[in-house]
């Protein structure tokens, strides 16, 4: 019999259907044998009755996890039966249990909470778990609804290299790798500079993909390797054109979501965010100057978290842009704004306590970009693959990159960055612990 | 006044608009000058008439690749001076001419046709070229059917990790990673193990990311970092499921195209596949048979070509499946067939000459995988943190691995796979060459 999926059982009441899925869980009643089936649509209950003896015996073999077709029948539930939420109207009674694969007992039941670490040591198993099942679809709805805006926008996807050559910028956060002819490669911090290029080539493109920072810190919101969400397209104004695309971007995916992940959003009890029609636009002075502190050229996070909850109260927005940071703060591609000289037309989005977005205006003009280069100390020579770009007319251009990771996990409510990311690497951690000593070397929840 | 994108010039006839893009070609015949525009839309003739001399002065300057915007009236051309495609009824006459952007003399003509080298060592520049351009716009709309036929098909997109633990399968074409605590890492030559841990969790599953292989081959269609479109998905019968939903992918594939990509097709040559509703399926050793050589463990290069000679004559196909690779070849987690022993539930897809897809049906019983490790010579311990997937129950499962690049490249009937790669890797070249003695050290077109 064709495979009915879970999702669509309720269409079928009187029938006979097969489903396939896995056991989620067992309630063994003696003669009586409930089992919960889910599959990647959803869950029913299947009751095996005692008019079907070898299904009740094979019922009461099954543990948690193990996978099973079921031929059975759907009856609708006596009215006093039903159920809230999805096929609470109706249950599968059970004719025949096939079992496709066993499961060994698990070491916790699938849906108990359990601590980060053994969180991460078990995530084959962790992930079943309708919390991250609901997490990662979430996660694979943000990414739809991003390409969807931006092709709708007249931007092209490309595939931007992680392997890069000099580290031309100098930074010690990054990861080498040894390439052949006893080179040093190094893995991409940010698609930047491949996607001002395309700037040239297509104009308006966007990339996701992943990227790595060789940062020992070990927060709630590090990765050394996350995806990040990158856009860059020509023909702007200044900073606030890519401002107001980003503001469009996230009205679109909050929509989004909010057509496909209602019933995730419920079940981990997060809210969608308040976006109004524009967000808050702060220079990073005037954020400064609101929370009464001094002017350093970047905010420290708990100057982030303040921030967000006066725009939260003040404007009733989760969402704050902070823009005009130093010219000494920024990378030497960034604009500086010939009306706020030493500032940049630069600007970070804030989302619900953390900066989600860094972009900005880049320099275009060929000698004001050497001219940056120079200004960092840095090398132009180094540069000159990328600067080829500029030499052979680059129109007025930027764009930003956004943490998909950290995005989900703000959007979600979550803890901690970790919980957003399917299989965390940190300076603990490639799937396993890498050291006993680094366990919580330096975890803390707060920074 | 707003800017009209180039492509939608002709439907203001009559009007005054403003457009912005480079300068694709100068004409200059003293009093009248004619500018071809270029922007993500495509481009038009602006004239520049003697009775707006300051229009005229300006387009005089320009050169190549400068970036301008054009104030201009949009004229019907008279009819005998029509011409086919893309705004050839229109062009633009220009009132203002203002510039954006200057661009040095260019170090040959942007469209005309350079050897491999120098059109890799200027990418910024010869990626903007017709040729190119269609290129990648033809595999932006690749990736984008690839998702929209998988999402449509109950398919979850994923993030895989690129940066992995212990190289568990011991391969020696792995590029290593210094990680923190003095341990190696690697870069992932497939997202193969976490994919299949994903069925588990969300049961069909895709990815689209950078793989990794430090293979030392200089040749027209290997790459160091490519991009491998991969799914996986659970309850299927065998390997056959997956062949017929690739089959489905692939036609649909085609049909996007065909609706999307008409003029990158024409403009490149290039044609569409044929793709008979089936595709030939032959078993490895059949297809050895048909070309009369040695039952080898896998096709050489030339018969793959061969086959897909025999399929294009004989079924009308360009695409071919072979099945049935031997155990030996095949990873430790390749199902065997029960039915043909030694021989395996796996296959490649062939097209147009070359193979553009591994895949095949899994191991998912537990203690039968344990065995295919061991069968491998490798210590299931290693492998712990995977097993844990199957330990907790996995349904019958497989899936595939696609190289986009590769996909590309036969789509569009290039000679070269890093034509149809952005920024290519390989062992002589990060984007600038890594040594003088490696120019074209081993580099073949025939392999």
């Amino acid at each position: 019999m064709e495979r009915t999926l879970i999702g669509e059982v309720g269409q079928h009441a009187g029938e006979t259907v097969s489903v396939s899925g896995w056991v989620d869980v067992r309630r063994d009643h003696g003669k009586l044998v409930f089992l919960d089936i889910r599959d990647r649509s959803g869950k029913i209950q299947t009751v095996c009755l005692p008019n079907h003896p070898e299904a009740v015996e094979t019922a009461q073999t099954v543990r948690p996890e193990w996978v099973v077709q079921i031929d059975g029948v759907v009856n609708e539930r006596p009215e006093k039966m039903r159920v809230e939420g999805q096929n609470g109207d109706v249950e599968l009674e059970a004719l025949a249990i096939t079992i496709l694969a066993q499961a060994q007992e698990l070491p916790f039941e699938k849906d108990t909470e359990v601590n980060l670490d053994t969180y991460l040591d078990n995530l084959p198993l962790t992930l079943r778990s309708d919390r991250a099942r609901a997490i990662f679809k979430v996660q694979a709805e943000i990414t739809k609804a991003y390409r969807a805006f931006l092709d709708n926008e007249g931007f092209k996807e490309f595939q931007a290299p992680k392997l890069i050559g000099d580290d031309a910028e100098g930074g010690a956060d990054v990861f080498s790798v040894p390439y052949f002819y006893d080179k040093t490669a190094h893995l991409a911090t940010s698609p930047q500079f491949y996607k001002q290029i395309m700037v040239g080539v297509l104009e308006r493109v966007y990339t996701i993909g992943n990227v790595y920072r060789a940062e020992k810190h070990a927060t709630s919101r590090h990765l050394n390797e996350y995806t990040s969400m990158d856009a860059e397209f020509g023909f702007i104004t200044d900073h606030r054109d890519i401002m107001a695309l980003e503001t469009r971007l996230l009205h679109a995916l909050i929509e989004h979501l909010r057509e496909t992940c209602a019933q995730e959003f419920e079940m981990l009890g997060a809210a969608l965010p308040n976006a109004p029609d524009a967000f808050p636009v702060l220079k990073l002075r005037e954020a400064q100057q609101i929370l009464g502190v001094s002017e350093e050229p970047d905010l420290e996070p708990e100057h982030e978290r303040a921030i967000c909850e006066w725009a939260k109260k003040e404007h009733d927005s989760d969402f704050t842009f902070i823009t005009h940071y130093p010219v000494s703060k920024r990378p030497m591609y960034t604009m500086e704004d010939s009306d706020d000289p030493g500032y940049t037309k630069s600007f970070d989005l804030l989302f619900r306590g953390v900066e989600i977005t860094t972009g900005g205006q880049r320099r275009h003009d060929y000698e004001n970009l050497i001219e940056g280069i120079k200004m960092k100390g840095l090398d132009p020579e180094k540069f000159s693959y990328y600067l080829q770009a500029f030499k052979y007319g680059m129109p007025p251009h930027g764009g930003w990159g956004m943490g998909l990771e950290r995005l989900t996990q703000k959007m979600l409510g979550l803890a901690n960055v970790k919980e957003a990311t399917l299989f965390p690497r940190d300076i603990n951690r490639i799937d396993t612990l890498l050291s006993d000593n680094a366990l919580h070397a330096d975890d803390t929840s707060t920074n």
